[in-house]
Formats: C-alpha cells, sequence, structure tokens
C-alpha cells in the first residue's frame, strides 16, 4: 500500500500516518518528492487495508499495490485449473458447452433437451430448479421435484447437472441432486452462500455480479475458495450499464483479462447478456473468438411456450447450428499463431 | 402490455401474437396507425409478462404499462404510510435519525455511542452483527455476542436496534435481538432472504442495492410485503457508476421519485454513499433538503480505529452537528411554500 | 407514440391530453382497459416528441413507438449500403481493416506503418493529425505538416487515408488531404460538426460517444445523412462504465443490434476498448466472430516509444499475426451456417 | 508516478523501467516490499503520463500522485476564485441563481421572463440561441435573432446574459452578445472549442459532460485556463447512469468533491438532471444544502406550450416560490455549525 500525502502536509501528519501503519505491523519507507511526500507500507497489506488511513490529516490518496484476492490469483497458481465435467473438462483449452432450459418445467422437456444438446456437443445438462425471480409474482421453479427430474435425466443421458442454489438452507439438498451448484448473478455476493458452497465437494459456478467489478468477482471466488473448495469456474454474463437496447452489456474483455489474472475457466453466458435469441448465437461465437473455456447456453424445446426467458432461449436447431459454428471458431483461433 | 408490430409485419403474424395474448387470457385492441400497427393488451398485465412475446415473427417492441410492483405503489396505498420506531414514527412528515457504529466492536463503544447520538437526536441505534464483506479476509463482526450487546443497550437506553440479517438462517435468531431488521445493499435481490423477512413481523430496513433500478428496488419491497410484512423502510444509499471519486454515487433523485411512486417511508444513507467522512455532512443535508423521511449514519467513538468504515463514520461531535444542521434544513423547508 | 394516463385520471385530463395532440397534427385512438386509458397517436411522431406531453395533469407515461431516426433505419433502406474504401469496399460481407498509428509522429515511420500494415492486408491507412486529448498538456498532433505527410504516403502506398477532424473550421482543410473524416468519440454529438462533413463528399467514420446509447449512435448519424452525405461508417470503440479493469467496456453485443437496426456498415475499433495492447488481439477476434464489417487498429513501428496510445497500439509483427487469426475466424463463421 | 512491478519481474525488467523514466527526465527511487518491489518517479509526472510504461515487460501497474490539473486546482489556488456576475458576484458563499427558457422563442417571453426571475431574486438571464439537439429534427434555435433579442432584454433589465456556443467559429459573434459563455455538456470534451473560448475575456459557465468523471470535467476547465481565462463556473447537471427513471442522476456528492478540489464555483442545474418540473424543486433544494454555489434553472411563461424543454421547465410561481425555499435552506445551513 501507499500513502499520498498532500503536498502542503506537514511532518507531524507524516509521523502520525507513518506510526499508524508501523502500529498495524507494516514497516515503512518515506519517499520525498518534488511537490509531496510518499509513504511506501513494506508488509501484508491486508493489515492496513481496514484502517482509515484515508481521514488522517495530511492525507491525499491511499493506493493498494497487492490483489486483494490469493487463491484465485495467477500468483497463488501459475498454472490454469482444470476442472472435470462429465466425460470432459473445462479450463486450459478443453471448451466446454452448458446448455439446458431456464427452468425444468418437466421431465418430458427436460429429456428431449438433455438429449438434443448432448447430441449437439454440450457436456453439460442445465436447469433451474429453484429461480430467482426479480418479481415475486414470476414462476420461481419446481424446486425438489425438478432436481429428482434433473436427477432422473442425468441418469438417462449421463449429462452432469448444473443447477442453481440461493438459499444457503438447501445447499446440502441440492447437492444431492446437483454435479454443479450455480450461484447466480443475484448471489455473487450472498457471502454466507459462498461460505456455504466452499463447504460442498461440488464444482462452483459462479456468476459474475451485475455490477461486480472483476475485483469483486475475483473476490466472490476466493470467499469460495478460501472455505475449502478450489473448483471453482466464473461465468461472465454481462453487465448493468447506461445501455439498455439489450438485456445486459456483455464484457466481452473480461474474459482475456480474468484468464491473465486468475487460474480459474472463464465461460461466457450468452443468453442473459442477449436477452434475445437473435443475438445469442453472434455473442456466443464472440465469446469463442475471445478465447472463453466454454459456454451457458439457455436451449428449450419450444422457446416460444417457455415459463421463463422464453426470448433468450434457442431451440434445438438454433443451438445445433451455435455449436457448428463455435466449434470452427475455436479450431480457427487455435490453428492461427498467438500474438504475446 | 402494448406490442408494436414492425412497419412490415404481415397479417398472419399480426394474428399469430393476437392469438398468443389471447390464449394467455387477455382482451386485444388492435389499433392501425400510419406506419404500423399496435397490440393493446386488456385485462391483467401479469399473464403475459412472462410470455417470449419479442421474439414472435414481426413484433418490434413490447411496452409494459402497468408498473410490476402492487403492495409497494401509491396505486394500492394512496396514504402514505407511518411506521412506529421507538419514541417515535418514520413517514409522512416524521423525520426519523437511525445512527450507531458499523459494527458492535465491544459493549463500552456501543453504549456510548447509544447515549450520545440519542442525546443528539436519533431514534434508533444501528449496529452490525452480521457484517457483509468484500473480502473473506476482513472483519465479519462479532455475531451473536453483538446481538446480545445490541440488546442490553437497548434496555440501557431506549434507542430501538436496527441490524442487519444475510442469512436466511439467521433471521429468526436475529429477530430475537433486533427491532429493525435491515437488509443490505448485496442482498436486495436475496429473495428467499426477503421472503423470510416478509414472515416476520419486525420492521425490515432494504437498502437499494448498488445496481438496482427503482422499480428492482420496489419489487424487493414487494417480495417482503406480498410474504406478509408491510412494514418497509426503504433507504437509498448510493448506486455504483462510472464515477469511482467517492464510494458510490448518491442518487438523490430516488428519493422524491419513490416518494411519488410508493407510500413506504424513504429514508438516506449518506455514510455509504460518501465513502469519507467530510462529504457525509453535506451529503445527509441534501437528503433532509430533498425531502428523505431520515437518515442512517454510521457514528464511532474513535472513527480513525474503527474495526470497519472506519473512513465513512462521523464522531460524536460531528453527529451532533450534523443533527443541528439538519433539523434546521427540515425546519426550513417545511416552512417554505410547496411546489406543486 | 401511446399515452398511458394513471389510474385514477379524470375524464377532463383524458380530454385535454387528446386537444393537445390533435392540435399538433395527430390523430388519436383512445383504448380503456381494466386499470387505465391508453391514447394511441396516429400520424407523425416526431410532432409531438417536443411536447411537454409528461407534464400534463393525469399523465404517467410517453411511450415512444417510431425510432427516432429515418434515413439510418432499415426501414429506410432495407438493403445494406456498401462503401468503396481503397481499393475495396466496406458493408454487407465485404471485411476491411483500417490500420495505422494513433498520431502521425513523422514521415518515416508512417510509410513504414502503411507499407507494413498493406502488406499485412489493411485496406486504408489511420493516423492523427489533429488529436483530441483530455489533458491540455498532451501532445495534440502536428496538425497541417501531418496531413502532408498523410497525403504523400498516399501517393506511395496507394492506400485511402482515415483521418481525425475535430473543429469545424477544418473540415474543408481536412477534406482536401483524407479520403474518410473520422469523427472521434468526444465529437459523437458536435452537431455543427456532423452537420459540416454532412456537406462534403467524403466517406465518414462516426465513433460512438463513450456514454452514447445506440439511438443517440445512430441519430448522430443521422445528423450526417440528412445534412446531404449517406456515407457513413459506424464505428464501436467501448463505452464507459463502471468496471474500469480496463480503458472502455467493448459493448461486443452493440454491432449485431446495429446491423439488425441500420444498413450502415459497423465496424469495430479494439484498441481503444482494451487500452492495453495485450488484450487486443482477443477483443479484435471477438469483433470479427460477432459479425463487425471491419476493424481499427492502432500499430505503430515502436509501440513503446510512441507519442501516444503506446500501451495499446501493436507492432507490425502483433498486427500480422491478428490478421492473419482474424482472417481465419471470418472463414469460419461464412461457412458455418446462420441461425435465423 | 509509482510504478508497481510484477512479483516475479526480474532484475532486467527492473532496469528497463527505471531506464525509461530516467530517459524521460525523472529520477527514480526504488522500493524492495515483501512481495514487490516499487519505482517512485520523481520530478513533472507529466514528462511519463504519455509514456507507455504499462507495457513494459514485469510492470504489473502505473499509478499516477499528482492531479493531471494545475490551474484548477487547490494547490494552485487555495483561495476561492470570486467571479462579478451582473450586480453580484458568484463563489465563496455569493448564491447566484440562472434563470430562463431553454430556447430563446420570442422577444415577448424572454423579456416576461427575464423580469419574473429577476423580482424572484435571479441574478442572470439564460436562453438558448444556438441549441444542441440530438435529432437533427428538432428545434435547433433562432440563432443570431435570438442572441439579438437576449442582449435587448439584457439592456431593459439589467440582468447579464447566459447563453450557450457550440460551433468555435461563433465563439466571437455570441460574445458580441453575452457575457457568459455556457459550453454545453456534449461540448465539454469539444476541445477546439475550450481553447477558444479560453482566449475570450467573458466568463464561461462549463457544464459537466454526461459520462465526464472529475477530473475529466477539472481538466475541461484546464483547457479553458490553460489558454488564458481563468473565469470558469463548474456546473454539475447529471450524469448518465444505468438509472433511467429520470432524465439524469444528479451526482449531488460531486459539489463538495469538486469544492475541495478547486478553487472554482461550482453550481448545478436541477432542471437537465430532473427531466421533469415536479423534480426540480427537491433536486434544487438538495443542490443548495449541499453547498452549491448557485443553480440554473429553466423557466418558462408557459412550460406545457415550450418549444423545447417544457417538462422539465417551472412556472414564473413555481420558480418563486423554489426562490423562497431556497434562500430559506441556504440561511440554514449558514447558521448551523460547520463540521471538519
Amino acid at each position: 500500500m501507499i500513502i499520498v500525502m498532500h503536498a502542503d502536509a506537514s511532518q507531524e501528519q507524516l509521523e502520525a500516518v507513518v506510526n499508524r501503519v508501523v502500529d498495524a505491523g507494516m514497516k515503512t519507507h518515506v519517499s520525498r518528492g518534488e511537490t509531496r511526500t510518499i509513504v511506501g507500507c513494506i508488509g501484508d497489506e491486508a493489515r492496513v487495508r481496514e484502517l482509515a488511513l484515508h481521514s488522517l490529516p495530511g492525507v491525499q490518496d491511499v493506493l493498494p499495490v497487492e490483489k486483494p484476492y490469493k487463491l484465485a490469483s495467477r500468483e497463488f497458481a501459475a498454472e490454469p485449473t482444470v476442472l472435470p465435467l462429465g466425460s470432459g473438462t473445462v479450463g486450459d483449452g478443453a471448451f466446454a458447452v452448458i446448455a439446458g432450459p431456464c427452468s425444468v418445467e418437466g421431465r418430458d422437456m427436460l429429456v428431449k433437451t438433455a438429449r438434443s444438446v448432448k447430441a449437439a456437443g454440450a457436456v453439460a445438462l442445465r436447469g433451474g430448479a429453484f429461480k430467482p425471480r426479480t418479481s415475486p409474482y414470476a414462476f420461481r421453479g419446481l424446486g425438489l421435484r425438478a432436481l429428482e427430474m434433473l436427477a432422473e435425466v442425468r441418469d438417462e443421458t449421463g449429462l452432469p447437472i448444473v443447477t442453481e442454489v440461493m438459499d444457503t438452507r438447501h445447499v446440502s439438498l441440492v447437492s444431492q441432486y446437483a454435479d454443479v451448484l450455480q450461484i447466480g448473478t443475484r448471489s455473487m455476493q450472498n457471502f454466507p452462500l459462498l461460505s456455504e458452497v466452499g463447504k460442498s465437494d461440488k464444482l462452483v459456478l459462479l456468476k459474475r455480479g451485475m455490477s461486480a467489478t472483476l475485483d469483486d468477482f475475483l473476490l466472490a471466488a476466493e470467499y469460495v475458495m478460501n472455505a475449502g473448495n478450489a473448483k471453482v469456474i466464473l461465468c461472465e454474463r454481462g453487465i448493468r450499464t447506461f445501455e439498455r437496447a439489450m438485456r445486459n452489456t456483455l464484457d466481452i474483455g473480461a474474459v482475456p483479462y480474468l484468464k491473465r489474472e486468475t487460474h480459474l475457466p472463464v465461460i461466457v453466458d450468452p443468453s442473459h447478456a442477449a436477452g434475445e435469441r437473435r443475438l445469442v448465437h453472434p455473442l456466443a461465437l464472440a465469446a469463442v473468438a475471445v478465447g472463453a473455456d466454454g459456454l451457458l447456453v439457455e436451449v428449450h424445446p419450444d422457446p416460444d411456450s417457455a415459463l421463463s426467458d422464453g426470448d433468450q432461449s434457442l431451440d434445438f436447431s438454433a443451438f445445433a447450428n451455435l455449436m457448428h459454428a463455435a466449434l470452427a471458431v475455436r479450431a480457427a483461433i487455435q490453428a492461427a499463431p498467438r500474438d504475446l
């Protein structure tokens, strides 16, 4: 951490700052420039992060130097994390597509979807049992019945199951049925929930909060990892910006940025970003081209009659077309010479 | 709901749209303009809100006409809600200030703070027992011990207690100690939690999510009310925007906007908006002048040594000054003629 | 335009609204729903767009139905616009890459860059002569001397010249040297400038304002077209959001959205979006995959010593790699079956 | 400037960074921490701000220490700037309200408005002659005729004239009529225009760009001041955020923040922030309470029939009420003890 003093800060103010930092167990290194003095703090930055240093008289700015996350960082693990997912893996070159309906609406539609997305190349089945809905009057999912159907369809198709958990009280229940616990965008900073899935041995698919910075996102992963579960997949799904023409703004640049900062796999959900099915295809291809480790796509046998998210769900044919194009783009970027 | 057809939509496309709406149990009213045709949907809009209408061929736009919330709306209850809080009330002209430390750090600091803020005019004591923290390595509160201290200090001072609950498993426990259950900004769309506090008989202080639209905010209140608890206080505390000079951007306009749309009381937290104590005072006065029903202010006996949020906490003297100025501003706006 | 009345609006209020609309030369169509009455306005929406309808007593909402732009819309011209650019074209499947230095720093670096980017497949040369800079103390470009160098290098290499104009007084001068007039992000709503380049016969490369909605963007194009110049290329270059990890947030979804709404070509500038050279390559590939009609890329012989934007400029080798990969991705998406 | 090296940066990388900085004419101060090495740069930071330091191998972060503006800063001029405006002044406790119509629509409405706002306490008259409009089809103002009317009304009422200039070619013309040159939000980064009004001897009313950071805003003022004109008034008018319930989000916190960072007067335009007249009154009072040096308010004899911005214009009676309340709030905050 670096503390920048005001140009007119007094010697007493400087000493008070130094003392505060030293009291917290760090060393300091004072450097006098032409216009202002700078205090470098040497030691574990976490010790001073909570201090009210900014309010001390004479302080102009407090600049962190270390990243606030550790376990999720490249410095902690330089090699990419590769996680098993069904018959395949995700991370470091293994490209994994997870597909399925927004909500599990019934056994029949689920098994049909599972078979179709598997045939097209998906490696896991998504399906909502407990649905977070902005309005209390919207369909909130079939709950336990949906979990049972998901498990049955896994048995029939071999596809591992990805489903959301949003209540700490349900983590244990959902873990009995699911292979991957999904943490939704509105739960990204539900810290008790993050700790709870951190105690599970399931994979965790962590979606970025709609106004989470990338540091916030990695700190959320850190919560899970710090609680004992390092099997985290990050999922960019669009952020909230002034532009409301689409449901969200897909932050496509987050993918290469995250892949540089963390060793965790990074996938993209083009469905929630787009909010309408005609834009899912191009956004998915952009995600592949930018280097994502996989996709999370909403697919429904008859999107026009879906109970939720129908506008952004693909039908089987559109999904098969998407898979075809996605693999072609993936092949193209893998064959091309990498830039530095 | 109004469906706007594309200029070149066919008669068949129009009929398909009409049929879909009629199948959902609404009536339609087709209006042909010079360049395009419009389908008005008559009946309960909730029935068609989930339909994938936007994706139907020929549809250009789907425009909601009704507000998605009901219980929270002025149409439902034209008169302002007034809630009892300690010896006073909040809402409709009753101005209520809630103050206290970010976290309960000990019994002594808590009782001192309670006495001081009470003497300055606060009507309730805030204090965190379970703290949501962006980093897993930050101080997360004293938990149950803090709840016990809060209850003791209530007994000593008569100030009702406001404290955050963020885990559905803790609602019952926290309710044994607290008078007001606070839902933090990161929990505003924790729907199971909203439903759970909706079953409680405590007041609920609901903070706006940092990227929640005002509609989202009112829908979160609707969740609580729909579960049975109408005693909701809304709290604007700053939103996340491109401007990062301050911790958050206080959306001061949200106050009069909300007070027009809803009957619920609306208060402001200037501390989290500012992020630094020198800006708390002017932001608090702005909140009073704009018509807020109260304030939520972080106060600490020695902010420089606080375990959390020290940078944005006021000491006793600064809080007393603030109360003095706030009451003067409040008197000024109440004496002045109202505009329409 | 549709006017939604409050649930409790009176008959007199309704009539006043109808009269106001009729006075402005439109017809109305009143539709009474279960909870509220709606006034449809039939005729040229532009006539009522400026009216203070929202403030009339009893009005809840005013919903536009027509797009505010005409010449730029697909309704005006269903077929994609294809514009000549040097030896090629841009638009509708013709993929055009424009590359070159942020600023023209000298004749030698310019000619070297031109030759290198041409060899790699670029069809036009970019280079700044008049530079908009956030700080008055930053390098603002070589001005007229740079224009002369650009023209000379065009003569030597055959590459058409793209350069920014930001002062209405310079449009005529810059037009003497440039083939494409670039309107920078900070000038997107410089309406006198838009009108001025609208009187030119040069191509106009219009960059999206950093907080411009897509409607604002198309209205800026409309200004140019309305003044007489239909040769507009739109360029997405990143928007300003809460996320500051990268220089801007590339709104990759804007590309397919715009291509559906307008017939104008849409290209992407990955350099300004990324702000750092390591991210330019993946963002450029995402732009190709999402369906952009071209790219605008900053290239410099020695980025580390560039006078401006060095951090985000590619060297010759990285640019050649990028072109190679971009063409491979383009081939892949063209070979794949299209979704609907 | 401080350069933070990666934890695994090599000695060669460190030396290359140091050499680059030294070559640019600064001294360096290398400080080795426990996990990473930091290079402090001593000297004029402007020398290295343009260098592509971030791209050098081994560099993790580049942190500026100095503010990028000088003339506008408190360090340059610790005392508040007080500017003459008509019979009064603006800045440092002198509270100035500028009011008038969005557009000058005719001589009669202008003189009526001027007399009314003067009687209510306004010290200057605003009125648009050249109007920036998002759509080319909207009313763009009466131009020269409006300037003539403004000058006539000044002669009749004694009120100085505030009007916008948005074309570098018009600065000289507008300066012949106006007392204060207004730079609109869309022109805040029209750098040639800023330089041009910087050569004038008129006051400059600079409105914040709708996505300008406060640093960007102060740099825009710096452009004007650097060109020779130090008479700049800053005007916060709302920023663009995800929240679209109101026209803009008034960044009320910007006022005290700016007043700490700069010596220039800071006023607030509640009309453009609100976008609807019922919210102008409370936002204006919030601006007064937060410490603004004045207001810029749209007033029209008959807002419902205004040619532009009617929805957000006050009539004479509402403006008089506002002035009454504003002065009462101002008196209240001036009488109250200041916090630190």
